[in-house]
């Protein structure tokens, strides 16, 4: 059976196949000659599934799009305080090729317009690395974040440099700020090569899947950077990630996203997917015209958009009663789900209210799937109130979902496997 | 037991207590009189439990952070469109106070700036509304996300009309661009009114948990506004609330917020929580310090941050088995959790990869809790599918989560209250 | 016989009388009804004479060329400095209708753009004038300008009122930055009369000669505002008066110059002559469209570019003898023409390289029509030189060109009426 | 004797000399070195005559001091219409080391920017110059304005091209707009060598008095640029030569002038005077902080502001009499000193007025020093109106001022030595 989701994909190609409106980027000789009629979209999966349609494995170069990626890489090997102090993180308002720097320190307002990406290019690899190495470390950063050996389009890259005044201009005007502090013609040419990746839609939705993924690569498994510079990039791309479109992207699609000028569309949905389109044609502000089409699409048939709230969420709390009698009467408080703060508080709630009477408190994390850190932190600590209270506390959690319970001064916790084990059920 | 929820609120105000910093609004003489000393934290739930510390029931204006509110009342009233065609929905880049208005349009940039603000002020109630009117639409309206009656501090709106010359030179302008269509006089007074409602930091939480949970208030339980009017609120709050720093406010706290001249912060995390904080001393972008430093420490703390990719999510297929032999083989494929759209591909490629050899195929929902729109498609576009392949498909949905589910051209579905339920099962 | 410069100007006329390019002002009602052919050009000389072809007498309003002479008359009734704090003096490379104030005091760029003339505006008169009577005072000044009581145009003073959003906000957007510190409606309603004042083109050439004449109205004599703050007004109107096509202006023309909304233009050649033209079309500048071209007409014709520079002076030394022997010897150096810097520096030199052997030394004045402040000191000073020097030293002045000669220190200079008054010559 | 207007600098100088504000221009190394208290100032005539005080021998790098002089060669070499096609002419109101380019064309606004400065320097010489041959046409050309041969300081060159990102960015700006169409590096190194060009006070006086003699070197004699040229450089210079304070300085002190990094200032008086001064200490807009104050000074002190309305001009007409009787009678018209447009109108109306009654009519030139072109068609048009009128005229005009009269269609003239030619008058 054919998947409805390659289906979807299929039809969702077919309704914008005729808007050829927008133009090809005319300035790089070797991109104006590209076809105009190329169209694929993929979804990527956090867990390595792939759906794909149209021309999802002809290769294009990767541009723009490959700004965050090496923004993530620049934050991993430099640290988040080195990259801030070289490129800022506001939107500029202002088209990707506008120079955009702040008044007073030169630093550019952010990674995703051409002189903040510039500056990230030589922020990425260890310092000190000369242009070779540097770009040697991007394009394995890069390949890392696809799952296969990236290479660059020789002829897109020499025909990029001819036309690269203004890439120059930038760069030595950063050089003038000392946001660069090395030859800008180098610096440039780096880039440019970097921009000069051949992907394809496929390997873009599976890097965009690495970062809905927390920076883990689906297939390959690698952690490619740490989840915090995920957090960062995807924070960036939400709010600069489509130039001078930012708020119609944000209240329209509401998915952290970036464009390339070869017509390339990239989507990361945090925790659920990744997504790609292709289609060459560019609207005013440089992004693919039926790129943008799909991307509006999918965020509202799938109910994608990061603002969307969805419908009342999960009952935390399964189920609430009272096991035994006497000095084995103990109080279960089932939970469900994945807890994050949200759930916890709703937890806590509901002990501080019931579990007024009983000897004994279990909370049952038999039928739970995560608890995040700070849920983690609050379950602990109402352990540790009601052992203050005279309680003998229990944690049912068969899969260890709360690994190595501590609850801290004065607390004290017993995990069981099942309920069964509670005082009184034996 | 005293919730530890209220212990975290009341540590973390203890935390920021000394922070001096940042000045009173000085231009709006009421405002400079303000205790700067007032603190205080309120987090209100979905579900509308609050837990609070501090000066939480001591009122102020609301100042900015009607805005929002307002914004939403003006949409929810005539439409995106007709509010879209005077406010525009990009960061500006500029201070609250900047005119930021459309080269060639006159539109300002985003209804969080004063000019937007006032702008919106107007599309507030229907077409052809008189200023009072107007107002008491919106004071209704702003009660109604409070839960309760709001008042105007006549003090305060004489004193801000007083010093309102910018705003009133904001007015002029949109009117010369026919963006106000009526007597800007009349149109800051009550923009003026608007901000000068009196609220307490219990109320702002209210009011942001209302954005929180797609439109309903938690307490009352009344729709103030469309769950898509809100969505679009968010978004825009977002990039648009925090003024100049939004890109600051988005990578470090990742919240959608608004902020106010009197001090007061609001914050709302779709689907989860309402947060507000109040502390009347501003830094240079006209946000409150302390209430500042007091969300970035809950977005680390707990793991608020919009962009933070929960740990590895809930495995939406719970167990996998056929069940019986031969005509009665059933393959039963359990579900649990909130089943969204990542979901849902979990299910249906479970589907489609293991129902290949038995005449009957169930989903067991007993323990999803939830199925939104683009996820109830899905599945129900794999049981059409598995018809048409000529199985014979059930739902095991004790609770009607998927409600009166057809299957679509050639589809059919049997639903069961249980597993027991199902063909040689008895 | 006719004057060739009145025919001059009637062919001038003539050859710019078919284009009918430019629109008429549209956004005030009672100007777009003007008749859009009306064409007139006068030349008014700095002694009183005017030369006048085409419509010279219809009236029409006098718009922004109220700028300029209002702002004499803030500057001669509150001083340059009082002035100067809350009106710059920079050209704005900005329309006349943008705001263009300065970052940090908020003050109006200059007083040529709309937002400076309301500032002027508000400054003309004595301090604390209430509106009426400074408006009674603009009227007057302007008035003694032209020569003749000038009157409001009622109808078009309600028609600007009724648009007059822009300048409202301009207006409150000055006194938010205590600019102005009285009501902004007053104000502007003053501005607009102002406006409102209905001249002819012969009164704008008369207005142009009185700035070229030192202030002094060439016809009345009245000397209406001092000449340092003509000097002041036409520097102003030199880089700010064409708005934002200052530098065109500057070097295509070259005459201060000040257009106005309903098809006025002036310009002023210090010293010698005040021109206007009245054509309703005018360009995306604002600028009367045939009234450009005769001043670019003019200023070529009739070599009036101030950077012209004129054919190699006047030879400032006309003669040098040396009359009679021995002790009644006497070194004569005749002068003549009008004698500033450079003229005096050459009398100097002469002095200096020539009196140096005989005991008498006379400048002979007769031929000299008029000596600035820096000519009188230098000659001044080398007579005391000279009689340092030993010399007797006279001034042949029969007109007291130098009236009361006073060398200084040391000095002496006997005066006479004729060379045959100086020593051994009766 | 010495010479007043020597010890009038000596004195200037000396108010000045113990003003130490400002700073060195501290991004060129060499420049930072330079001795901070050199001081200098120099008049030089129209007609060749120096005057000076201070430093006047001590060499320094004229930097933007060039800007002026390689425009002018540039318009000389290639034309006008040729040099506003890649440079404008509006004033920036932003600082020298601004981009300012016009939004549409790329243009920089003006050529005293260094944005403009660079695009000029391309257009010195003929098109197709190789950058030395263009160079070598550079220095020629800044040779003959100051009539020695320049050399450049390769030690300034070199430290400057250190710290030429600033420019390389330009210029590689410059490049991606097309306004450059050469390598932007090879450019920048031509300017530079341009900007490090040693001269000294002395040398600057004089290519201001240049630009101040029409385009004519005061002491060669040569024609440097053609007078129509300086017309446009110094219009340029008034408008955009003294960066963001161009309105201060076009009010305060009025002369056409430019200021260089390394401490040079020149303004240029035309048809009078060049003046130089020479303070490294320089203000916040890049301008010499004593050579301001010098400039201010000579400015008040010698009434040399450019819309110094100089006292009531001469009369041109001397006298007016009827010689002679019946048909002898000759109408002689006395004129006197320089006609330009307004001496000629006076001329002309005298005519009109007087010469009513008599067969004959002379205008007497024998006073009079020079006629501008505009003055002489004027005269010659009377003289044209008067013949069809039936009078005879005649020009008395023994030096020709008047060379190779023809009043045109229909008119006649006899020219003769002296009065006592004219009819009846031997």
């Amino acid at each position: 059976m054919r998947s409805p989701i390659t289906d979807y994909l299929t039809e969702a190609l077919d309704g914008v196949r005729d808007d050829d409106s927008g133009e090809l980027a005319g300035y790089i000789p070797e991109l104006a000659s590209a076809d105009p009629g190329r169209l694929a979209a993929v979804f990527a999966t956090a867990d390595g599934e792939t759906y794909s349609a149209g021309d999802a494995e002809v290769a294009f170069t990767i541009q723009s799009i490959s700004k965050p990626f090496v923004y993530a890489l620049a934050i991993a090997d430099r640290g988040l305080d080195a990259v801030l102090e070289k490129v800022g993180v506001e939107p500029s308002g202002d088209a990707f090729n506008e120079l955009s720097l702040e008044d007073d320190t030169g630093r550019p307002l952010n990674p995703m317009i051409n002189a903040g990406a510039i500056a990230a290019h030589t922020l990425a690899g260890k310092k000190g690395l000369d242009p070779a190495a540097r770009l040697a470390r991007i394009v394995d950063g890069l390949s890392a974040f696809v799952g296969r050996r990236l290479e660059v389009d020789e002829a897109v890259f020499s025909s990029e440099m001819e036309t690269a005044n203004r890439n120059l201009a930038f760069a030595y005007m950063l050089r003038s700020h000392d946001i660069l502090e090395e030859d800008p013609v180098a610096v440039v040419e780096g880039y440019t090569r970097q921009c000069s990746l051949l992907v394809t839609t496929a390997d873009l939705a599976v890097m965009a899947a690495t970062l809905a993924n927390r920076g883990v690569q689906p297939v390959t498994g690698e952690q490619v950077v740490p989840a915090p510079v995920v957090r960062q990039v995807l924070s960036v791309m939400s709010t600069c990630g489509m130039y001078d479109a930012a708020g119609d992207w944000a209240t329209q699609v509401g998915i952290p996203a970036k464009s390339g000028v070869a017509g390339g569309l990239i989507g990361a949905l945090p925790g659920q997917l990744g997504i790609a389109t292709f289609s060459p044609r560019l609207d005013r502000h440089g992004n693919s015209v039926r790129g943008v089409s799909l991307f509006e699409r999918f965020s509202t048939d799938m109910g994608m958009h990061l603002m969307e709230v969805s419908a009342p969420g999960l009952e935390v709390v399964r189920s609430n009663r009272v096991l035994g009698e006497g000095d084995d009467a103990v109080r279960v408080i089932e939970l469900q789900g994945g807890i994050r703060f949200s759930g916890a508080e709703r937890a806590v709630r509901e002990a501080i209210e019931t579990a007024v009477d009983t000897p004994n408190v279990a909370f049952d994390l038999t039928l739970v799937h995560s608890v995040d850190d700070a849920a983690r932190r609050m379950l602990l600590e109402v352990v540790r109130r009601l052992t203050l209270d005279g309680r003998e506390v229990f944690l049912v959690d068969p899969e260890r979902i709360i690994d190595d319970p501590e609850p801290g001064d004065g607390g004290r916790v017993t995990v069981v496997e099942s309920v069964g084990q509670l005082p009184g059920q034996s």
